[in-house]
Order: structure tokens, then C-alpha cells, then sequence
């Protein structure tokens, strides 16, 4: 497995760091990141809309927006969820270290965790690791690639993405690092992106920015439909590029190049997502609403038999059908086509004349499927990903570690 | 695996049968059922909400509700469904030749399907296996066997509950046979269930007892969350007991007695599940409306990482709160109680000391798994039942058959 971008650099005015402080036992395992800003950034930040979730959440929730953010500090192998008020206390007092660190207000630093539910925060490794964190901040790829390391725990590679341009006259950048969604292993939870630009950004647009980068994607991922107590997407504008006020051409394409940023680091936790044999794309057109078009997809991608058959490379269209007419949405079977990898499978209300092996055998020979349904009740359409459900992903999630 | 029912006999008036016609390949196995009542009866009938439902479905449902229904036809092996016209013409013309063979009316009688979906019925032998089963129809507990084995896709052992009581001054039955739910060889889909009794019941009363006994059984059971095309259970009740008019502790007697039998039914499908080596007992207690309970039950049950713990014997309780707290209903994590078999695992929002080993052990040594939610928001409560999802279950659904 190997990560989707190449070589990501971080926006200008910004440092990041990882290291191993020791929530996590094996000392050769980073569990530590933290991001910062040289000046008050901007910032917004999506939330899972898990009415269980971690204190990390909260804390970070009610800190935002604001525009003198100045770090994000992170670990990985505890996600302090489900904790009650030590919790909450735990994550004060990890952005109130940070922030003595690094000479600022404890309001202006951010916090997330990941890992094991329902285990206090243990502060002994985080008293020793964060002023060390802080003392390995750097500003070079080798420092972004560390940060993104320490964010992950079942995931198999760090998933960073990056993309510039000339925006008012200046050269923009717009760099991310995610971690997995998958609820593997026991107790494991949690998507985490940060996104950080040089860019400036007024607070109203940094928020609907990234919000509409996270409803095209994060929003638009799933492994197993599981919604995590700590998804968490930050995003921080620090204005150090010192570009002219953006014309609206420019804004567009700064939105343009946030989305792209956050597809790339959602589709990098589906290749990632544990156990999978197969990417699976859902595009769903033809809808009067984007929203129905996204139940649809949505019914379709987390439906364990349509995920099973895609491992047993089976074309069985019944089941992908079936779902879309379990999904809440008005629709009629008989204006329905199907294809799977660019094949008709299904139209106008009665099965197709195919060849059900050649389909079989492109399924089984690539790890990309591309499911298409379109309809013809309207104009509006998703893209959806997801991943296959092999046994694999339930000897990984079976195992038992109590 | 052993049937939970003993020995089930019909109710007065009715017959049944069972045999093997052709529409599947194996002639050892029975693929027809025939139910009759020798007088009209009162007809009700709850079926799939899946916008694509098979043509059978289509059919019986714009006869129901009805008072002069006399038979219920079924065919395993095929489910007639995404088939168009063909596939309605051919469900009417199943009811036709039966209604021929039995003297009645064509929309007298219903129809069910199961089996693989989007093929087209199979004439030929049906015209031969329909006239079978009229000439075979018997009144004795095999009979009823023969037909509940008939209607069996992937289920391992045919599925009967029967309940008698004095009613109106004499011995009232209701009998019921079912199919089970499991989506699980590929294509194979559907839950259905035939019940009869010989009381005499007013048409809104059949489809009110009906609906109340659905809701409390088939409604809350799910094997893996996608919803069948074909789901069906119909009520026949020919009032051959000849009971009195039922006083109002009678009727309540009779509602009871419907619901257990539904019950009995529903319970045997998830002991039938596919894979399976745990079946699951939801108890969630203590919200404002019996549809919110429902709701955090119908989560906890249809979550992948919740099953594979119940599979790998892990008391992981972080999965079932944070399930419960994506459900859509208001709670607050801080008011829930979660007890596994009896152990309290989690409260007052935090965790709770337990010995996970003997809980673990627990749940390892037994087939039965009880996970009991109570919250303190209201006095309304829902039992539902599931069951583990083991690979196993990948193994059988990702099979390759096209």
C-alpha cells in the first residue's frame, strides 16, 4: 500500500512535528503530532454528529470559530471518549501545555485524539512528550510526513495531500493529513484530518469552505457506516502568503483546490481501509436534491451484502438495486439503469442480457469498481466511496483484546 | 440446529401442502406450498417498504385487505422480482391456475415468492407442480411441515409456531410458518410468513392485530440491515372455531397469543441466521416514544463493529454507546446504563470497572448475548433481536455463482 501524494510541504508560516512520547506502548510507533502556526490563524472545524463523543470534541468545538488559533496538538492510541468530566479536564490541560510551550493562550490551541474508548487520557508520556514535540517542530516535508505518522493507528501508511497556486498574485498552498475512518481494531475510532493554508481567509468562508469540501468528501466515504465518537476536520488560514484580496475567479479556485485536498485524503482511508480488497465508487445522478442522490449512495455503499458480493466479485445487481429502494427516496425501479465497471446490468424495470463471467472477471481483476445509477428525476448527483467487506475485516474487528 | 416449535397443527378449516415442482434444480428439495382454508377468510397482510418489491408483493397487496381470501400460493427458488410486466403477469397467473384448481376466485388467492432475484418465473413447472399441490393439501402437522419446508431458501430447519386458547367459549388456534431473513446466498433475499387461525375477526381488527404483532417480531429482527424486496407476512382467520362474539379480555387474550406466535417466528429466523454463532437480545428501556427506542435498538443491531465483537466475545462497550448515540434520538451519554448478560459495563458517563475476562468468557460460552440500554427519558421500551456477523457469513455472501 502506498500513500496516494508524493511529497507534501507545508504552507508557509507553518511547522508540524511527530514523535513516539508513550501513550502507545511500542516506542518504535509515533502517538504524538501537533501543527503550528508562527501567527494567529483563522480556523474552522466539521464534527462528528455522534451524540456520544470524545471530550476532544468538545473542547475543540467550543474554541471554534475563531481567528487567533495558533496549534492543533494530537494524539493517537487513547481518544479520551466516553471519560466524563476527567475527560474534558484531560483535554484542557493538553492544549493548556501546548500552549505554555509555545508561548500562547490555551483557547488558541486545538486538540484531538484517537485510539482505545473509554481509557483515561494517561498524562505521565504527554507531561514529558509535548515539550519535546514542541522542540521537534520543523517546517520541512520530513516534519509534515512525522506529524501524519504519529496521527495514525490502524492505518498502514500516512495519508497527506497537497496542491498550489498563483491566487492574487502570490503562490498559495493548501496542504492536509488524515488519518483512517475504519473502526477496526477493538476499541480504534476515528477520522482526523488537519488542513492547513497559507491563504487568508475571512472566518465566514474559512467555515463554508471547509464544510463544503467535507460534504464532498469525508462526508462522502464510508467502511462500515459506523459513525465514529471523534471525526474531527480542522482547518487553518494564517494569511502568510500575503496575497492581494482575492478576486472571485480566485476565491473559486481556492475552493476548488480545498475540495480536491480533501478528496484526495478521503479516497487515501478507503485504500487504507482495513481488510479491503476493493475500492468501490458509487456515482448517483438523475436526483432532484443532492441530499437524495446521497441516500441513495449511501444505502448502496453501507449494505453489507452489496460490499460482500463486490469481494466475491459477483455482479448481483438485485442487491444494489435493493438498496437503493430502502434508501427513503421517492423513486421508481423502472427508471433505473445500473452498470457496474461501465457494463448495463439493469433498465427500465427488468433484468439485461449480460455476461455475467466477463463482469465477474473484471471485477476480480482490478481493485477499483465503479458503481453507476442514474435516474431521470433530476439534475443533481453524488460521488460516494467505499470498500469491500471480506472476512478479513471481521477477523481483524472480531479479534479480542480485553 | 433444531426448530423452536415442537409440533404445530393447522387451525380448523385449513389445509396445506408442500412439495418439490421444479423451480429448483434439486429434486429433493421442496420449492412449492399451497395454504387453504375450505370457507372465505378475512385477509390481512404487512409487507416490504422497499420501493422495489417483487411482483408478488405488487399483487397480493392490491387484494388485501379482503374478507373472501381463500389461499395463500408460494414458491421458493425465485423470488419474481425486478421483472417487470413478465414478472406480474406471471405472480396473477400463478393465482389463476390455483384459484382453477381450488374452485375460487383469481383474487381470492395470494401469492409469495422467494428466491433469486431478476430471473423470470419458471412456467412450466409450476403448470405441472400447482395441480401437485392442490391434490396434495392435508390437514395433519406434516402437512403444515411440508409447506413451511417448501418455503425454506437458506434456512437450515423449517419454521412453526402455534398457540391455542379458549376463546368465546371454545378452542381458538392460530398457526403460523415463516422463511428466513437472512439476504444471504447471493440474490437470495426475503422473510415470509404465512399465519392462520380459525377465529372469526373484523377486517380492521385482522390488519390492526397484524400490524401491532409485526411491529413487536418481524420488525425487530435484522440479520445485517438490508432490507428485502419480498418481505411479506399475511393473516388468514376463517372463523371455523365458531366462537361467540369475543368479549374484550378475549380479544387481548387473542392479540397476545398472534404476537407470540409472530415472535416465536421471528426469534427462529435469527436462530436460523446465516453464520451466525451468537444470537443478540436488545433491550433499550426508559425514552419518551417507543419509535426512539426502536431507533438506538435498530443501530446497536445493524452495526458491523457491534457484531463482529459479539463475534470475537469482546464486551467492547464503546461500540454499542457510540452506536446508540448516531441513532438520531436525543440522549445524553452521562444518563445511559449498559449491562452485557447482566454485567454493567458502563454509567454515568464513564467507564465502569468490570472484569472483562469473565465477561468475555461469558459471552464466548453461550449462544444467547443480552445487551440492555436503559435511560431515564421516558417509560417506553423495545426488545430487538440480531445476531453476530461472523466471516462466516462474508464467506457465504461473497460466494461466486454467476
Amino acid at each position: 500500500m502506498k500513500p496516494l501524494a508524493s511529497f507534501s510541504h507545508l504552507p508557509q508560516g507553518f511547522q508540524a512535528a511527530g514523535l513516539h512520547c508513550g501513550v502507545k506502548a511500542d516506542p518504535a510507533v509515533f502517538d504524538l503530532a501537533l501543527f503550528v502556526s508562527d501567527r494567529p490563524c483563522v480556523a474552522a472545524g466539521v464534527f462528528t454528529t455522534n451524540l456520544v463523543h470524545g471530550a476532544p470534541v468538545k473542547v475543540s468545538r467550543e474554541r471554534l470559530p475563531r481567528t487567533t488559533a495558533r496549534a492543533v496538538v494530537l494524539n493517537s492510541g487513547n481518544s479520551n471518549a466516553c471519560t466524563g468530566a476527567r475527560g474534558i479536564a484531560d483535554a484542557r490541560w493538553m492544549t493548556a501545555l501546548a500552549a505554555e510551550q509555545l508561548g500562547c493562550f490555551e483557547d488558541d490551541v486545538l486538540v484531538c485524539s484517537t485510539g482505545v474508548i473509554g481509557r483515561f487520557l494517561p498524562r505521565a508520556p504527554l507531561t514529558a512528550g509535548i515539550p519535546a514535540v514542541v522542540a521537534a517542530l520543523g517546517a520541512g516535508a520530513d516534519s509534515l510526513e512525522d506529524a501524519a505518522r504519529a496521527m495514525m493507528t490502524t492505518d498502514t501508511f500516512p495519508k497527506t495531500s497537497m496542491r498550489e497556486a498563483k491566487l492574487g498574485g502570490v503562490t498559495v498552498r493548501i496542504s492536509g493529513v488524515a488519518k483512517g475512518a475504519a473502526m477496526i481494531a477493538p476499541n480504534m475510532a476515528t477520522m482526523l484530518a488537519v488542513i492547513m493554508t497559507d491563504a487568508a481567509l475571512p472566518t465566514d468562508e474559512a467555515q463554508a469552505a471547509l464544510r463544503h469540501a467535507v460534504d464532498r468528501s469525508f462526508n462522502c466515504i464510508s467502511v462500515e457506516g459506523h459513525m465514529s465518537t471523534s471525526d474531527t476536520v480542522l482547518l487553518l488560514a494564517n494569511g502568510a502568503a500575503g496575497h492581494a484580496p482575492l478576486a472571485a475567479q480566485d476565491q473559486n479556485r481556492f475552493r476548488q483546490m480545498l475540495d480536491e485536498v480533501a478528496a484526495e485524503l478521503a479516497r487515501a482511508i478507503i485504500r487504507d481501509a482495513e481488510g479491503a480488497d476493493h475500492e468501490i465508487t458509487i456515482d448517483v445522478r438523475g436526483l432532484p436534491t443532492r441530499g437524495e442522490a446521497f441516500r441513495i449512495a449511501k444505502a448502496v455503499a453501507d449494505s453489507p451484502l452489496v460490499k460482500t458480493a463486490i469481494a466475491g466479485a459477483d455482479p448481483n445487481w438485485g442487491r444494489i438495486i435493493s438498496a437503493a429502494g430502502y434508501a427513503g427516496v421517492a423513486l421508481d425501479e423502472r427508471d433505473l439503469t445500473l452498470r457496474v465497471n461501465g457494463n448495463l446490468l439493469y433498465q427500465a424495470g427488468a433484468p439485461v442480457e449480460f455476461d455475467a463471467a466477463a463482469v465477474s472477471e473484471g471485477i476480480r481483476g482490478q481493485r477499483e469498481v465503479h458503481i453507476e445509477i442514474d435516474l431521470p428525476q433530476g439534475t443533481e448527483s453524488v460521488r460516494f466511496w467505499t470498500c469491500d467487506l471480506t472476512a478479513e475485516y471481521v477477523r481483524l474487528n472480531a479479534d479480542y483484546t480485553t
